[in-house]
């Protein structure tokens, strides 16, 4: 292993993050919170550990498999660390491991939260939790769009599923590009989401905030009912179809932009995507209509449609107590909680890509019983999915699972019920935010004791670094073999 | 299709019922019961619909997948009608639909009752009920090991996997041996509990019908209070090792008959399903033991032993309440209804090779990680899985999945709770028996609608025929096409 590289990248990382502090210590002036003593503490600590990391001198500049797959998980552990620091020092969260949490949350994109009294909060500290959203959503963008497929690390990147062909298939020949026409992209939405929030006439710093937490798919809210804190419908509506683009393949946007309009339409995920919103939306709104929840069938849909995108994209805000839905209604949100947006888009999750790879495999079967000699290929978009990929995306699936459950044993140690523990977890490691009774969407995670907190907040990483980035660091054949 | 042969070979299948019929006849006679008459009345009525069917006259007699699937799927649901009669003929369950779900309960050997007071019911019926359990254990036993892979129907037999050399290697060279030694071997071992229990001073009566539920992996039983019923220790410990030995694969049992010891103890298969036992009785007894929920140790262990193994085997026998356990053990034994028992035994669920496998994949993508030019086979006891074998068992592992889910969200319609209608489908599709909350060990499935019923009853033999022989038929392809 060449710790150098990875201890260099790592610091010109907390730079970055010295840099993106500097937003919220603007918020903080312009406020005249105290806060920003806080704000300015951690941006130097930041740049003294920053750059004294980044001054390293390198034998080797080399950054293979195993040194990246250290940059990407060390990268989200220790902005997380740092991220923290903020609300340490401003009192706003005195527990260091719950101040941890909130930012593993943020920064993951899951939107989960400790808070019980979250009005209470300086505005500069709240916006900086839900700017850890929009840094940990394009960091989310940039890892597996542009650095995991050139890293060439095998088996759990479907994209390379989506471009196999020659260079003028693949978005962009190089990274730095790849990125920049990501950059371009998130900061496009985030801009149209901003102006109209704006248009709903919600203040600059609410339609900031929430935007942050929309593209990133996050869910962090600067109140403690999320977005049922307003009465409008436009801004409910708006937040539901952005939270819904954001669960979009970014790669796709840049069709759009390129003209390529078939190419956007015609995506299988895409086309899958919106039918599993589609049919749930109608399936609730049917439901909750025929047992008379909400008044007018406007209003039924409207809730419907906004839980429907906030946990699909495993965005995370709400509307409205889906507590007090029918049980048939929560199971599909409980169900959602695994499904997730696009791959290559802010949503946390399985992602619509493998669920649609899974049932060709099952329709592949089904052939194979009926036709056992005939040689049936699994296409995606027209493109043959390899079987390497195949492996990849049942590994996944069932190693999703498999932390599902143990997982949910682990915290059902607390002596917490079933479906608190399993949709705590299924919450987590999904990065969707809320789950049922006990974090169920009136209620937070504070209830737990530390240990939980730290098991959250590791399921949180794991899921958003698609589990493999992270679980093979557990593995001691990734620190014993030369590779 | 060729109809007429699945027509005669379901006819001889209903005159095998008319005979296994006679067995609970005797016993109505002997205990001078009035449901002799109804015995009497459905083994004529068998006797005339399965003669006018086997006589019919054939063009071809040539047996495919396509028939052989009718055949298993039609056997199932014939053998369930009919054998339900009895039930209403006899008034014990009137109602169609709930003998009907008892049956199919009985057959599929999951043991799920919607009876509410079994005691009342003449002895004649429960022994037919049990008996229920131990033709359908032999019927899954021979359909699995002997018929799917000689009909060569393709991807979700994991015997081929086992045994893809040459003929040597095979169990027997002709279906008829196969069956043979398996009747031997379960006869054996059902001789060998009920005279082991005759040891233990239970009643001959009590014997049978409780062995037939052992080693048929059923769990029905002549009580309310199930296995609770006895105080012995004896004669629960003596139904936990028979419940685990018959959740062993059966061709095993034939290698140690000839003497190969080896193959036994080296089986892959069989130490992790040891030690999937081994370790959940470990946790559940420690947990219960630390929280003081029986006052010895060994009492402890007993019902940590009999409950685990009850479930892995997904025989449903219950000792104690277990919903008074702690929700971390509540949550193995929800985890273990997933797992099963070993392919090729009488269990249900998703057996333990299949989790094998599994488990093996994710270490191969953890492998290709590191060494990404490495071509890695996966191999069960020494041989190669091959890749659609593979493909298959993560086909199935989805499908059994996404019928969780599915059947999940169909009974939360009812308007029960998640725990409720998840472990309710978990213990019908995975031929359990008893789930949690309204499904509870000491509750039946009598509260559901006749809809809910149906549905378990549909979901109890999709379970027990490995989803696949059902889900096909279900296909319009199946019916339309060619093959």
């Amino acid at each position: 292993m060449n710790y150098g590289v990875v201890i260099k990248v790592l610091g010109n990382l907390l730079l970055f993050e010295a840099v993106a502090l500097l937003l919220p210590l603007i918020v903080s002036i312009l406020y005249g919170e105290k806060s920003a003593m806080a704000f300015l503490l951690v941006i130097a600590i930041l740049i003294i550990v920053g750059k004294l990391m980044s001054r390293l001198k390198l034998d080797s500049k080399q950054i293979r498999s195993k040194e990246g797959l250290m940059i990407v998980t060390g990268g989200w552990v220790l902005a997380s660390f740092f991220g923290a620091l903020p609300f340490v020092f401003s009192g706003s969260i005195p527990s260091f491991i719950d101040a941890f949490f909130e930012t593993v949350s943020g920064l993951t994109t899951t939107g989960s939260t400790l808070l019980d009294n979250i009005e209470a909060l300086p505005r500069g500290i709240l916006f900086w939790r839900s700017f850890t959203h929009w840094i940990g959503g394009m960091g989310i963008l940039v890892l597996t769009l542009a650095i995991l497929p050139a890293m060439g690390v095998g088996g759990f990147q479907i994209f390379k599923a989506e471009s196999p062909g020659p260079v003028s298939d693949k978005l962009a020949p190089k990274i730095r590009d790849t990125a920049s026409i990501l950059y371009t992209a998130y900061l496009g939405l985030t801009i149209m989401q901003i102006v109209i929030l704006l248009f709903g006439k919600l203040p600059l710093y609410d339609a900031a905030v929430h935007t942050f937490g929309t593209v990133g798919t996050g869910g962090l809210s600067i109140y403690q009912n999320s977005i049922g804190a307003y009465k409008s419908s436009y801004v409910v509506m708006v937040i539901a179809i952005f939270m819904i683009a954001s669960g979009v393949n970014f790669s796709l946007y840049y069709e759009l932009y390129r003209g390529n309009w078939k190419a956007f339409f015609r995506d299988s995920e895409l086309k899958l995507y919106l039918f599993i919103i589609a049919i749930s939306v109608l399936l609730i709104t049917a439901n909750l209509f025929y047992k008379g929840i909400y008044q007018s069938l406007f209003e039924t849909f409207k809730h419907a449609l906004f839980q429907t995108a906030s946990i699909i994209t495993t965005t995370g805000y709400v509307t409205v107590d889906y507590e007090k839905w029918t049980s048939f209604s929560q199971g599909i949100l409980f169900l959602l909680m695994f499904v997730g947006g696009c791959a290559g888009s802010t949503a946390g999750s399985m992602k619509v890509i493998r669920l649609l790879v899974l049932f060709k495999l099952v329709a592949r079967e089904i052939s194979k019983i009926l036709h056992p000699r005939a040689i049936l290929p699994i296409r995606v978009n027209g493109k043959t999915v390899s079987p390497d990929i195949i492996a990849g995306i049942c590994s996944f699936f069932f190693l999703y699972i498999f932390f599902f459950v143990v997982g949910t044993l682990l915290v059902l140690l607390e002596g917490v019920d079933l479906l608190t523990a399993s949709s705590a977890v299924a919450a987590t490691l999904g990065n969707v935010g809320p789950g049922f009774n006990m974090v169920g969407p009136t209620q937070t995670f504070s209830a737990f004791s530390g240990a939980s907190k730290l098991l959250f907040s590791f399921l949180m990483l794991l899921g958003r670094l698609e589990i493999y980035t992270i679980f093979i660091l557990l593995m001691p054949r990734f620190w014993q073999e030369r590779i």
